[in-house]
């Protein structure tokens, strides 16, 4: 037995599917929803589709749970019932990783991880071959070298860099480098809907429609993100807020040393970024 | 006479020339700045450019003044100075209008725009012809039906779409669409500047790109702009730390009732963007 089985056939694990057949390897594949497994198979994303999950536990040495969280945890429930089969590896590749630490102990073959990947639009028609390549993919360490070595092997045939850290670490930064990136792109799109000008929809330039890309995002694929990572995402909220108050303070007062160092602060910190993503090439 | 002379070959003058030269008009330019002018000239933004900015003055119909904000009231003052000649129409790009308004009376021939336009890089490297194709180009009419007419042909030969707006009604505006949108990303970038954690570097997908695209801008293009136009950008900033502020305090007291509704509201303003935006193609 060998090739790779994919739960949840959206933008991520569609993405998952592409690459490994682009690669030669063969692909089963489960959605719940039947357009979009219909799609996967129409257009090739993977080999096969079947009708139940548990259809593909026995089907492939690597299973890919690319599933919205509550999904993931109920998938793995049913994993962790199940008797020892084919499977060496499963991945999950929820944003974040404490509420999966219990299924290492429970699931054979688990290891949690997360591709920082995503793009344009959602669901199996936005996927692409390409869209972990380059990019990291964090893995929380089992602790057991010959599965470690797996997932590692995992994540580099989607072209992606493996990254280890423990759970919590990798919450409380993904809480600062995504979801409270979210959630101040969606208060900005809120705050600007609840102006009674036209005006604001018309005068515009790309600044905002950058700013305003992740607003398209909807609340069923963030409410158990955001219960799951409170602390750190309520924290990192409090932190900006003070700083647009303080921000805001300076700007009336007319006191612009404060500001010109916020502005330096940020242009390091993004020069930081484009040299790393520069070294990468 | 006729053509176009344009002060500042950055990323908005650069490409209002490429895009005035493409449609096979003569164009004339200055920077203040040697190396943009010789770059300008030797990738053919411009057809010649002039060691001083007087020289432009009498060489062609439309002068376009495309400098930052104090830049361009110098560049009017000196306009102010001079007798009539053969420039028919100008225009400057500045972000905020109110500043800009005494020089309607001053200047003759002077109309207020502002091109909400821009997009990854500066400088004359980042111009690009069709930069503008498409956008909405504000203009605060200056009361003369032949001078506004003229502005609005300007616009059009830019193939952007003239919006005519008063100068505080703009100001207002492109503050909660442009100033506290640039502000919020500089203030995201610093605050991840100040955690002593390298994973924050590593570990981020295209979302956070996407929301740390405007924070590599400077403060020198900035402080003019955010002085003149303090007062809208402070409530702004305001508005959105409470909003941040209420969404924290929500998540940590797992009430999400609320956060679905912010959700919500971004997701139907972001809807209404992209479907004026389908409108127009």
């Amino acid at each position: 037995m060998s090739g790779l089985a994919v739960a949840g056939l959206g933008l991520i694990g569609g993405s998952v599917a592409r690459c490994a057949r682009s690669r030669g390897d063969r692909v089963i594949g489960f959605d719940p929803d039947p357009e979009t497994a219909t799609y996967a198979r129409e257009h090739r994303l993977v080999d096969e589709t079947v009708a139940q999950l548990s259809g593909l536990f026995e089907r492939a040495e690597t299973l890919v749970v690319a599933a919205p969280l509550e999904a993931t945890l109920e998938i793995l429930e049913q994993c962790a019932g199940r008797e020892p089969d084919g499977v060496r590896l499963i991945v999950d590749v929820a944003s974040v990783k404490a509420p999966l630490l219990p299924f290492v102990a429970r699931v054979r073959g688990f290891v949690p991880t997360h591709p920082l990947a995503g793009g344009e639009g959602s669901g199996p028609r936005a996927s692409r071959a390409d869209l972990f390549a380059g990019r990291p993919w964090a893995y929380v360490p089992a602790g057991d070298e010959r599965l470690d070595a797996l997932a590692v092997a995992f994540i580099a045939s989607m072209c992606a860099r493996p990254v280890a850290l423990d759970a919590a670490h990798h919450d409380r930064v993904v809480a600062l480098t995504s979801h409270v990136p979210q959630l101040l792109s969606t208060i900005l799109a809120a705050e600007l809907a609840g102006h009674d000008d036209a005006s604001i929809a018309e005068l515009y330039g790309p600044g905002l429609e950058s700013m305003l890309r992740l607003a398209r995002s909807g609340w069923p694929m963030w409410s158990s993100l955001v219960a799951a990572n409170a602390g750190s995402i309520a924290r990192g909220l409090r932190a900006l807020a003070g700083s647009a108050t303080a921000a805001a303070d300076r700007i009336e007062a007319g006191d612009f040393s404060e500001l010109q160092a916020l502005f330096e602060r940020a242009n390091a910190f993004t020069e930081r970024l484009d040299a790393r993503s520069h070294d990468r090439r």
